[in-house]
């Protein structure tokens, strides 16, 4: 029987204590040098209620780099300007192959699967920068006003590594551009991306930032960013789709909406309760932070807060 | 803001009369003649609350064809038996392509991507075989208990219908038989798995012998045939890879755990809350009922109970 | 500069003893335990002038399965029977993946690529099976009447062997049915099927019985049994998909049409010139024989006698 | 009985004779609006002796845009100045997919299938490009001295309508580079590579300048450019991968080593004996001039001169 919970902080104190024990915690991506020297035994953990108390755990304050965490935060901003004709860009279904594939975006027209894999994150920045003139911009200001950090910035040395290391990313842009599903230059996209996904945040800044998301779409200050209906449909994304191609496994194991990062970082959100995330820079083999996604399923088990 | 319901009973009117203005219902199934006759426009929807008590509409007590909906409830079964060692034998990620692909399978050494495509469902009949010695029965016996419905059974004609256009199964149970991932003769285990597939039953009878998923793995009988992990685990593999290729579309609409089969029934979970089944034999391109898609979409919307 | 050859013997000679210097010999197949004990120090090669005379060297007359060998001479025996109505159920296009792969068939729905891979060889034999009601036994005399080697049998261990180890051959011809490319019954198919690979004969056979798409089209005893436009086109098919997907190394290092079979065997063309066949049991990643195809390779360099 | 052939010239007549009664040309090329203007009822062909002399019929001396034919020259100048090394940057295996696709280049990790698709040609043209400094020069230089045509050029027009249109090769550039398979500046190499496609010629040009592999590797000046055995290498992977994914028919109906370009262009080699070129802009479906194909069929029937 799952116990029931007053406050947070033991849970997450318990669950971090387990983390301590846990043996292979994965290696640190090693496609740029700022990620690579990620230390596996870091671990950070934070859990945000619906009004913006946040409790923390562990590395839950430390900067990291947020990269394909703020995909979802994205998608968001861009479903709030275009509403559903965002969809004949972009599709909403698992991609059932590694999160780099070219193979499915070409039998499918230059469309790609879902928001979350690198070609879906290039066009919704494409959306969202044709509607707003800076996606990055937008991102960065949704981004501190509803963690309520203002520092909350770009780290430049990530984005020009990315930059540096970004020929895969550049393939994929100009192969959608080929079916006329790109309308910004592809250099300028491509800046605009690299930049997104170098954010610099933490557990606690990324935990209450997400609030929208288990509050139905309402913002930190009470306005609406998102329909009910559309907060639901960008939780099902993410669980369909938030985690590579371990979502089913993730819904399997953990049962929550989840989205994560190579930088180590997921994030999680049980709708009308409260939003999650965890920080662990070991990734296992499909790119998932090892004890991010141990840590969440030993929350939902611990707590009963799933989904399912 | 949705409405609060007292009785399940309105809302199935609404909707019923709501999908009575729809207006392509799709086609149904023609691979075989005893479904090619299936009249769009029937449909029938069930909700059964925890406790058994069951609200009806339309022809929600019409005899079907289960068809793959019965996948759900030889996974449970095999799940029962055989606990975590069945993951050995199949994934449980999207195969994000569709439901009869051997391409996956080639690529992934005869392992099925999940439970509820063909391959999956022929691997996890081969391990209840195994386990039972006799799968179809197994699942007779277990739906009648679970149901209440003491007549329930096979349909000979259907089950021979199978058979006869089975080459597509046969060569996916050879295929898997050449990778070492069936033990059963394959001629055996196509007859084992075209009876399941034969079931006839209603929405009446489903709806409320899928009342286990919602009870967190509880029988009709307040025995125990999940623990509350695996209930839980079923229920996010139904989400994640229930429908088809459109799993991703299903749970952006529903929101709901779902299972549906080309007879065009489509059984869905509220965990803690309620079980549902709709059925209308029209079919849109990916093999779900267009109708029973529409009323569940209806039902969440109205309701309020989504899982996001 | 080539060396001008009044007989072939000295260069069969010679290609004998740099042969036996070869280093690393692959490994012979292991898929049935008739083929596994073969030794890959085993070494043979003939070679026959269009009038029937016959140079060897080596194991050039020691009996040996010819397993894929005989796919030529089943296409060249339909193709007599059928004329280009068999390729309406058959192309001519290099598959460009290994030789069992089923994910090119379901994208071209159940056409195999061309009548050298398995998928192809079965509707070759389907088709001559259809029209001759004996493609085993139609085969067999062929092979004697080409040979002039009476003797010349089927051997049942490896037919026997094959059938045991036949869940792959079986998934494909079953998915063919089931895009309605297979008339014959399955069971009956496969038997045929399985017979045809082994085919026991000898290079000194092979080479002989080959003369006749040396011939363009003329059979040992006058008669003609393709027209010179069918005896170039199976020479094509050969060049452009004989030896798996290593056709166009083969074409690049050796120059000619050839067929090669997982016993060890290779036959090859020089159209208006001569036949060769070669044997070595070990193999490449690839299915080749690596002794062969190095022989091969010394012989049109040493001869000249490339198509190009 | 093939006729004997005093003079080409008569052959030529009547092939073209025939051609004007052929119903269905097929269409432009219309990617690229310079190319979209190609008027099908256009036909020339023209056939070159060892020695030189050189026959035609019909618009033999017309210019066009050479396309991809210009891909056998650079291959050859590529293998002149590097030897077996190119084959570490490039296959030689038929692609078994349209000329475009990113399938197999993203499982064989940025390798191409051979030189003749986009994606081989832009790595032939990286390595000539890295190797001589000037590619695109390297190849006018080599066509000039070849055909004897001081005047042939660049179509500047042409080449920066590619450009324009280049999405596809720079998503091919970028995805290879990300593999660490491209040493040039991928906006250079895309230049380059455009630029040597545009290079305007004519029948008469190019059956003259190809002779150099019908003369085992011997230029127009009596020099070296290839070994016989490199010659006769890309006459091996012009017949096995020279027509896109028709490389098994046109082996199957010419029988000639041949590479095609999307201006409508077909160059092909008769080993020691003479070259052609045939042009007419009306492509089938795989890319390949109707009129053309058919024309070497005609050709190769006539003469008896096919390779098998």
């Amino acid at each position: 029987m799952p116990i029931m919970v007053l406050s947070f902080q033991p849970v997450l104190e318990l669950i971090a204590e387990e983390i301590r024990g846990l043996g292979d915690r994965g290696r640190p991506a090693d496609y740029i040098p700022a990620l690579a020297a990620g230390d596996p035994h870091r671990f950070g953990m934070a859990v945000a209620e619906l009004d913006g108390t946040v409790y923390g755990v562990g590395d839950w304050q430390q900067p990291f780099s947020a990269q394909s965490v703020t995909k979802v935060y994205t998608l968001a901003l861009a479903l709030a300007h275009e509403g559903e004709l965002l969809w004949e860009h972009v599709g909403r279904e698992p991609s059932g192959n590694p999160f780099n594939s070219l193979v499915q975006l070409e039998y499918e027209n230059g469309i790609p699967r879902n928001p979350f894999i690198n070609a879906g994150a290039l066009v919704v920045t494409d959306r969202l920068h044709r509607l707003t003139g800076d996606a990055s911009g937008a991102l960065r200001d949704f981004l501190r006003a509803e963690s309520g950090n203002a520092d909350l910035d770009f780290d430049r040395d990530v984005a020009a590594s990315e930059t540096a290391h970004g020929d895969r990313n550049a393939a994929l842009a100009h192969f959608m551009a080929s079916y006329g599903n790109i309308s910004t230059p592809v250099p300028t996209l491509l800046r605009e991306y690299f930049r997104q996904c170098s954010v610099e945040t933490s557990c606690a800044d990324l935990a209450v930032a997400t609030g929208f998301l288990a509050r139905h779409g309402i913002r930190a200050d009470g306005s609406r960013l998102l329909t009910r209906s559309q907060a639901k449909q960008v939780n099902a994304v993410m669980l369909t789709c938030g985690t590579y191609d371990a979502a089913g496994d993730f819904a399997y194991r953990v049962g929550l909406p989840g989205k994560s990062g190579v930088g180590g970082a997921i994030i999680a959100v049980v709708p009308g309760r409260c939003t999650l995330c965890v920080w662990s820079p070991g990734l296992d083999a499909r790119g998932n932070s090892v004890a991010g996604v141990t840590a969440l399923d030993r929350f939902t088990t611990l707590t009963g807060l799933s989904v399912f």
